[in-house]
C-alpha cells in the first residue's frame, strides 16, 4: 500500500507541476521561471527537476498537454447545437495556442512551426474534422474548406504577425477578416 | 558622341540582363544559372559580371525590379473600371512575387520575409492604397480591411505553405478562401 501511495503522490505532483507550468508558460513564454513554478505548485525545485529534468522536457510536456486540451475541446464542441460559433471558438483557441507555441519554437526546435511539425496538425485536423463537417452540413461553412486549410491559415497568420507589437490582437483581427472574407456584410 | 553610345549600350545590356535574369529566377529560383542568363541575353559572362559582380547583386536587382513592377501595376489597376477584380488581381501578383521572393530570402538575408523586411511592405502598401480605397468606396470590399491586413495575409499564407509539395496551388487556394470567407455563397 505504501508503494501505491508514493506513486499516487508522484502522479498528483506531476499533474500539478504541469498545470502550473502551463499557466506560467502562457504568461511568460519559454523563459518561465522554474523556481516560480515550483513555488506555485507547492513543491521543491528538486521535485520539479525529478519530474522534468530539463527546461526542454517541461516545455515539451506543456506543449503536448495543450495539444491534448485542443483535441478534447474539439470533441466537446462537436456536440454544440450551433456548429459555426463552435468552430470559430476552436479556431480562436488554436490561434492562442499557436501564438504561444511559436514563442516556444526556438526553445524546442529550429524555428519550424510547432503546429505543422511533428504530426500536431494531423492530430488536430482529425479532432476538428467532425466539427467542421457538422458546420458544413448545417450550411454554416462553405463545403470547399478543409481542416488543413483552416489550420494552415491560422499557422500562416501567426507566423506573419509574430514580430508585431501586439501579435494576439493582430492575429485575431486577421483571422476575423479571413473568416468574414473581403466582401462587405450584406445588409438585411 | 562615342561616350554616349557606349553608355547607351551599357544601359541596354543592363536592362536586357535584368529582364532575362527575372525570367530565369522566376523559373529556377536563387540558383538560376548566370551562364544561361548571359547566353539568353546575348552577352558574355564577363559582361554579366561587370553589371552584377556577385550573384547576390543580381538577385537584389531582380527583387527590386519586381517590387517596382508590382508598384506600377497597382497604379495601373487603380484606373480599372471594376476595382474588386483589379484588387484581387494585384493580390495574386503579390502572392506570385512573395512565393518566388521567399525562395530568394535565404540567398539574400537571414530567412526574414523579403516583403515585410526592408520597407517593401510600406512601399507596396502605399502603392495599392488607392486601389483598395476605390474598392471600398464602390462597396466591393469591406471598409474594415487595410492594405497592411491584405499584405500580411498574403505573407502569412506564403510562409505557411512554402514547404508543401505545390506552394503556388496551396497559396492560391488559401488566398481564395480568405477573400471569400468561410460562409457559403448566398444563393440568389
Amino acid at each position: 500500500m505504501k508503494e501505491f501511495a508514493v506513486r499516487e503522490d508522484a502522479r498528483r505532483n506531476h499533474a500539478r507541476i504541469l498545470a502550473v507550468a502551463q499557466a506560467e508558460v502562457a504568461a511568460h513564454g519559454a523563459t518561465a521561471s522554474l523556481e516560480q513554478i515550483a513555488r506555485t505548485a507547492g513543491v521543491g525545485s528538486a521535485t520539479v527537476r525529478r519530474h522534468f529534468p530539463t527546461r526542454r522536457a517541461l516545455l515539451e510536456a506543456v506543449s503536448h498537454e495543450r495539444i491534448e486540451t485542443l483535441r478534447l475541446r474539439a470533441q466537446d464542441l462537436a456536440a454544440a447545437p450551433d456548429p459555426r460559433p463552435a468552430l470559430l471558438s476552436w479556431l480562436a483557441d488554436l490561434l492562442d495556442y499557436s501564438l504561444t507555441a511559436r514563442g516556444l519554437a526556438p526553445a524546442l526546435a529550429e524555428g519550424t512551426d510547432p503546429v505543422q511539425a511533428s504530426g500536431c496538425a494531423a492530430v488536430l485536423g482529425e479532432a476538428v474534422n467532425p466539427l467542421l463537417a457538422k458546420a458544413i452540413g448545417a450550411g454554416a461553412v462553405t463545403a470547399e474548406v478543409t481542416v488543413t486549410d483552416l489550420i494552415t491559415l491560422v499557422v500562416g497568420i501567426v507566423m506573419a504577425v509574430e514580430h508585431r507589437a501586439d501579435p494576439v490582437a493582430e492575429a485575431t483581427r486577421l483571422l476575423g477578416i479571413a473568416v468574414a472574407g473581403l466582401s462587405p456584410p450584406t445588409r438585411t
